[in-house]
């Protein structure tokens, strides 16, 4: 049989990669808990009317669906033939696929707030660390299996939920040896001014989609775009100059209340904007005012932020959220507002394996190897080794008694730090030859003696 | 819109659940990597051709399978049509599905060794904590998603490896509170010679197979599938004596040797169990030889084993494994033996809750929770409560100054073990008042006082 391989846009993580990865999100989840947000799981799969329809056209067709199970039972036949018609239409049909694979936490979290709200304490803060799919293009950095992880509190509007999860953002991003991280804030109801001001109102998505590439694609291409939903000169002027305010703190408030502070949205929304900037810098958090930014995602309606890589390596954008209305509307359960991040673990990832910021312990498996020397020798052996276990060491016994030369090359493969030799010299004298085979410092001791032996040299 | 429900025999897991559950996974994870062994992850889809087959027929039908994206593209149709006359006939094709859902961990394990066995360390040990699919019927504790949790040693014969896996089962259960589990041994190749003495060797898989039901059935239906499957009534006899055979482990050993002692994979069979059982026993193992220890899966060559719940529980198996000869010959890569062991990290979980064997703080989460009085008594409590949070303690601010009583409400059903309260009175003294919500007990305290006040009493 050839060799099987891995299905495209997935990956193995090999036993550094997982401990890395163990070590990051670990050191997520410990700051979440501290701020009292508590773990979700949810399953993999979901019914897929659940997904359908939450995440545009083009998200619809990314879903992966599961195929139902027993299509060839006799009785099903025609249903199957009847369902596959749909299907090559594009359409969906409950007959060939009910089930499909999670493609956010954020369908899935809201969904079981519906379920659940009756019974859930309010406000309910919780926090998400768990793999989604998509059946996007694989490429580069781009994978079809990964891990989202989202932190949100529903069931309170009060903007001290804000600050914490900017908080939590400066905690993270600390820790992680990233102190040089920025979060960007803005408010989605300037946008909504803006579109107001434009002396239209229904042009807030097309604004906020358009305003959304600028990072990407420069003013040029955003103005283009305009034009091209028939905005009007005069409206991607005013536009323009909404994305040109710049300078201090102080300034941009300044510039934006000139330009918005007829709307009385936009006066609520600075308002909100400067009390939590305020906030925020108190708490050291390194936060930005940026009017540019816009969010694709429609269902924010108050604050939204984003938080973004170091200068230092070419990333962009390591998370971001905001706040919504109405989280469980859709679910049938209206009235329920929140506010979120969303952390890019894989992109936070790569961006700690660029600067080396793992720290070495992390990626750290087992410490000693005890050399296999014969049968009576590994007997002695495997009792030592217990005796290290026991205190919680990590330690290993070569388990066959093959050439020197092989266990040897097994150590530096596997990147043990110390060789502990047992052998027949060593047996008569109750001792053990422990080295260091970085430093090539060695040491003999007594059995007795490596009961207690520390392992930092 | 109807309340979204999830897709039958999957689970959400609450805060308490997962808290519970990583305490589980952390406790196995640590003797793990005590003992050596690195994790691995492998993605939850694969292709369907590494799955299909591994399963037997049964198992094949229960694979859940991925419906191939963009099946709407007019150029596919002929062949989504002809796939689907496939699928109608119980085959698989394809065009209409390439990938499905990881079935178990032992599959994508030997794909993943097969693909990277030239760069792997030999003896390679890993282990595995990753859900699976599987699209049984549900029913009380039987899911459609659940975790497994193996630990393998492949490219080693050396019996150590199956000392190792009984102390790893010894250490995990004697950490989780459950010391009066049994480990049941027993070795494939007694089997082998009894299929032998019954003069039909061939016969192997159907006596194994009679006799792995003999808990759930009892000996009388055993003795019955054997004589539907045209055993004769002095095989039948045999294999009862076989069954019988009980006693002390010397005297386990000698009807053993009157029984099978002609054939020679009896002999060595026995040798390697005597000599495993010794070890065991002086690791303090209780570890048991039964006879009857089957296992159904047809892969295992040498030692097989069952981890038994404790007699105070109704439980059974708590997990099992054994030593197979070869691994990856099914993906090309012949010749690479193992042992392994498989937790039933679902069945443990039952019985520690049975039991309340979960450390109360490993389901503890926020532990102080400080009142909202108001928008200047917030801000004070703010600067308090992230001193906590520095000091590693989990703690929340309630977001809203809202009535005292709602207030307190949510901190009983959070299960909050303190309360702090700073009011006009104690801002005015930079006092904060903090109360055991369990024992009513009450300290006023200062804010300097409150940085280094422990939260144990």
């Amino acid at each position: 049989m050839a060799k099987p391989s891995l299905p495209p846009g997935t990956r193995d993580f090999s036993a550094e990669v997982v401990r890395k990865r163990n070590f990051l999100f670990n050191t997520i989840r410990s700051v979440f808990e501290c701020y009292g947000f508590g773990p979700l799981e949810t399953p993999a799969m979901e019914q897929l009317d659940t997904l359908l329809g939450k995440y545009g056209e083009e998200g619809d067709k990314l879903i992966f669906k599961i195929l139902n199970n027993g299509l060839d039972h006799p009785d099903k036949e025609q249903k199957t033939r009847d369902a596959l018609e749909q299907v090559l239409k594009g359409k969906n049909s409950k007959d060939l696929t009910e089930r499909a694979l999670r493609y956010d936490l954020t369908i899935p979290f809201a969904r079981y707030v519906a379920t659940w709200h009756q019974q859930l304490t309010l406000p309910f803060k919780r926090y998400q660390m768990q793999p989604v799919w998509r059946a996007d293009r694989p490429q580069r950095g781009r994978y079809r299996e990964f891990y989202q992880c989202d932190v949100d509190v529903v069931g309170s509007r009060s903007l001290l939920n804000e600050l914490e999860l900017g908080c939590i953002c400066h905690h993270i991003f600390t820790r992680l040896g990233l102190p040089d991280y920025s979060l960007r804030i803005n408010h989605r109801q300037l946008l909504v001014a803006l579109a107001a001001r434009c002396g239209d109102a229904s042009q807030l998505v097309t604004i906020t989609t358009a305003i959304d590439k600028l990072d990407k694609v420069g003013i040029e291409k955003v103005k283009e775009e305009l034009a091209n939903k028939n905005l009007s000169a005069a409206q991607i002027d005013l536009i323009e100059a909404y994305l040109n305010i710049g300078g201090s703190l102080p300034q941009q408030v300044e510039q934006l209340r000139a330009l918005l502070g007829q709307r009385p949205e936009a006066i609520a929304a600075l308002e909100e904007l400067q009390q939590l900037i305020e906030d925020l810098q108190q708490q050291q958090v390194h936060v930005l005012l940026d009017p540019t930014l816009a969010r694709g995602l429609n269902y924010y309606t108050g604050t939204i932020f984003e938080i973004k890589a170091p200068a230092r390596v070419n990333m962009g954008s390591l998370g971001g959220g905001g706040r919504y209305d109405d989280l469980t509307g859709l679910f049938g359960v209206p009235g329920l507002p929140g506010v979120g991040l969303s952390f890019g673990v894989d992109r936070i990832y790569d961006v700690l394996e660029e600067l080396q910021l793992f720290p070495h312990d992390s990626t750290m498996g087992t410490q000693v190897l005890f050399f296999n020397l014969g049968a009576d020798e590994s007997r002695a052996a495997f009792v030592q080794l217990q005796g290290l276990r026991e205190r919680g060491l990590a330690a290993e016994l070569y388990p066959e008694s093959v050439k020197f030369d092989k266990q040897f090359k097994y150590a530096e493969k596997r990147n043990f730090t110390y060789i502990a030799i047992i052998g027949k010299e060593e047996m008569a004298k109750q001792q053990v030859n422990v080295k260091n085979i970085r430093s090539g410092e060695q040491r003999t001791c007594s059995w007795k003696e490596l009961a207690t032996l520390s392992f930092t040299w």
